[in-house]
């Protein structure tokens, strides 16, 4: 069995974890194990289940500064960023604690027998009930946040759903420390063994997707890696769902009077938002359109002047460090002139310069307007609103499309443009940058293909209904229905009869 | 070009509509008109569709005469039974205004800009919008409900999406004369014409599942169609959803108490479920668990004279005919005895004679419990609960699971049981039938595969969700934002900074 390594993108030095690959044999009892644990969390309910997740919050909480420490080592992001990002995934579980209390996510509903036009009609009862077991890869690009304590656990295990996580090669021991957080939680509320069951290696991904218990796959990651999950699905013998969030260029476009009004902010903006974490987030912005104008100049010279004096950026891990060369590369030949980039002296790990690409908006496709991982951002510069019409019909669809406006902007102009991104997005921003996702309740995190394969949002309140599915009850003894569907219950909103009913707490 | 024929199967005669399969091109361009309707469906707004489905509604009313007599020369299914399925179809559409009216299907949603342990957070709103345009094959078994103007018809167009019908070909001109209806109800409301598209023949089906505009399909039908489609689907360069309503052997269990008590009872409302529509309904009960006891036997008995007297059933088409004599071999080989089976005299249509068949639970195995489509039911006989457990785990899952009990019968056991039906169902029904579905807020249609592939209903007003994606605006000016999403309006159900607050219509 192979072992597991982890290497510090800063010196590219690998060293032994002391960590094994699971082999097929240890998967299979993974996932049998943490199907076991189903029962357990079913028991604990809806409030216990909030209980549990708060103990999880609390149990990331008091190991923060080793977590951060380790995950910093593992990925090179830093600590601050680090460190906020744990603070997200400590809030996700509370949130979705306080998604369990509510109640509204289980949408209960009730139709009491009745006469009908369709003539006498039994009782039906309505709501969401666990899957099943989920397996979560985690991500590169965000070791709390969408990994192993990442929103995707949160929102199966709130849903009352057993998790397999799959260990990202790049963070093995944050991945494990983050398992053995979860887990200790667990035990203190005496619950099994084997929740969270952990996974290394891809292989053991695979054959957990095979597992004939498991129910959905949850991935933050490329499409290639969408591609090899589907394909083990496609091997069942039954299909699941796979929540993909895949791949995202987030055009944002900088009309012609915000260009005038705030093109040095715009810039400061920008430039933050595409060099941030190393441009290693989805929601990166790869594509900025700035007019061809001396505003629009003047918003690009602002930018260079930013690129050409930044730093190095750290990135994950040697192959994405590849990609990235590789894309600039590709980019270069497709005829993208570089606009600005920073000379970084060599260094041992996977560091890499920044750079500002810069095309005209006639010779934009969608091979160029395809998102780069990585501190890459492409400025297309525009004519005029149809000019813009035409470069947005090329952007492939993304989590995100943002747009700036200024008090000289046409409000017509600015409504079709966001009518247009609104069509191949996820998420409208305006006047902002698409980065930094805020983790809510009205949040939605997806958008259609290639950014994600789903219709369903992995970051916010309404994330746990990927992992749900309904079930109805006909005309059951009050005994047997779940306490959330007996008609003396008033804890939770729920529909009674067509209309809704808020919960008396 | 084909031409299409239609058959009535009472006496298998086949003969010409005047309508033709629909060619490659002319599927583009009905799927083009169709996705060019989106803007008019949109801009009627969330009140304005509920008016054009009461038209719709309205248009069907009047017309019920026609249309019932068409599809019982088609379908064979009787005059009685389609008055009252397109009752069901005219109220689903009804139900569907009521869902737009009340808007809480909308699932919006307002989160201000707020200090958060995170850092300051933006404004953020979502709500669900229009998926685009929807493919719908029609069933062969409901020429009403589930076809051109069935559920998965309404729910799209209620969702805002412009819908493409692909007509069963077991009832071309009831297909015919139900598009024909809504496009009146369009009309009638200066509507586009195209609205909806309708497409003849299989191989235009699946160049309409193809064609880049379309975003979703929708099936009620076998299995094989849907691996079609899906190989269609996975054609394209984009993954679109397929919901699709599959097969299913609904089993009924009947504990002691409950034979003991109501065996006559039950025998009669199990005939009358299995031999209903000639048993092409996707409810049908094709499993019936009967205690290996002297009550037991009363039961069977009580059955087998029904089925012993009953006339013979006009099934679809000669395929399903054929299907069905092939099913029945297949089982007799498998060791399933006829328990009883009345004489039909030969005829020249579809007609077949209703048969209950009869095996130990010993030796019931996957492929024998596995779906039979027609009039046919297989008792089976059963010891004692723990031959039950085994039973029902090799069941495949199911859009339904009943079970009967008496006041005899351990309330343990019945929880029992009922968590087992529940674990492999979307519907558990006590001491009651599976077929009869209620059109309501609460029903749910849809088990585990393979009764479905999806994790959403086709029956009922969650049905919606197939057809809606999330959107999210973030720190969008209030002239933007959708009627339903600005601070002061208060028509409908949010949820506001995470707290439900009730609509005040």
């Amino acid at each position: 069995m192979s072992t597991v390594t982890t290497v510090d993108p800063r010196d590219g030095r690998r060293r032994e974890t002391g960590l094994k690959e699971t082999g097929d044999a240890a998967v299979e009892s993974a996932v049998a194990l943490a199907a076991e644990s189903a029962e357990w969390l079913s028991g604990l309910g809806r409030l216990g289940r909030a209980g549990l997740l708060d103990a999880i919050a609390a149990s990331l909480e008091s190991r923060r500064t080793d977590l951060v420490a380790t995950a910093d080592s593992e990925t090179g992001l830093g600590v601050a960023r680090l460190d906020h990002e744990l603070t997200r995934a400590i809030t996700q579980f509370r949130m979705f604690g306080d998604v369990l209390r509510d109640g509204g996510y289980l949408e209960a509903a009730i139709d009491h027998a009745a006469e009908t036009p369709l003539g006498p009609a039994p009782d039906v009862r309505r709501m969401l009930v666990p899957l099943g077991p989920v397996v979560v890869f985690g991500a590169g690009n965000f070791p709390f946040a969408f990994s192993v304590a990442g929103g995707d656990t949160a929102s199966a295990l709130a849903a009352g759903d057993p998790v397999i996580v799959k260990a990202h090669p790049s963070h093995p021991l944050t991945s494990h420390a983050s398992a053995e957080a979860i887990a200790a939680a667990v035990r203190g509320m005496h619950g099994p063994a084997g929740v969270p069951a952990i996974v290394y290696g891809q292989p053991a991904g695979l054959v957990a997707v095979r597992h004939p218990a498991v129910r959905a796959v949850a991935l933050t990651g490329s499409i290639g890696a969408a591609r090899a999950i589907q394909a083990a699905i496609d091997e069942r013998d039954d299909p699941i769902p796979l929540y993909g969030e895949l791949s995202s260029a987030n055009p944002v476009v900088i009309l012609p009077s915000a260009a005038a009004g705030r093109g040095e902010q715009i810039a400061e903006g920008l430039f933050a938002s595409f060099t941030g974490s190393g441009g290693q987030l989805c929601t990166k912005p790869g594509l900025a359109f700035v007019p061809s104008s001396p505003d629009g100049d003047r918003l690009v010279e602002a930018l260079q002047k930013r690129v050409a004096s930044a730093g190095g950026a750290v990135l994950l891990n040697e192959r994405i460090r590849d990609a990235y060369a590789e894309r600039e590369a590709e980019l270069r030949r497709a005829g993208v002139r570089v606009s600005a980039r920073p000379e970084i002296a060599p260094a041992s790990g996977f560091t890499v310069a920044p750079a500002l690409l810069e095309i005209e908006r006639s010779r934009l496709s969608a091979e160029i307007a395809d998102e780069c991982f990585g501190p890459l951002m492409i400025v297309v510069r525009y004519d005029g609103v149809p000019d813009l019409d035409a470069a947005l019909a090329v952007v492939p669809p993304s989590l995100t499309g943002s747009i700036h406006s200024g008090p000289g902007d046409d409000e017509a102009i600015v409504r079709r443009l966001a009518g247009e991104l609104a069509a191949r997005s996820g998420r409208i921003v305006f006047n902002g940058y698409p980065t930094g996702v805020r983790v809510s309740w009205a949040q939605h995190h997806g958008g259609p293909w290639p950014s994600t394969n789903s219709l369903h949002t992995s970051v916010g309140a309404t994330a746990i209904r990927r992992f749900l599915r309904p079930l109805a009850w006909q005309d059951a003894p009050e005994w047997i229905l779940p306490e959330e569907l007996r008609d003396d219950f008033s804890g939770i909103v729920r529909r009674v009869d067509g209309r809704l009913v808020p919960g008396r707490p």
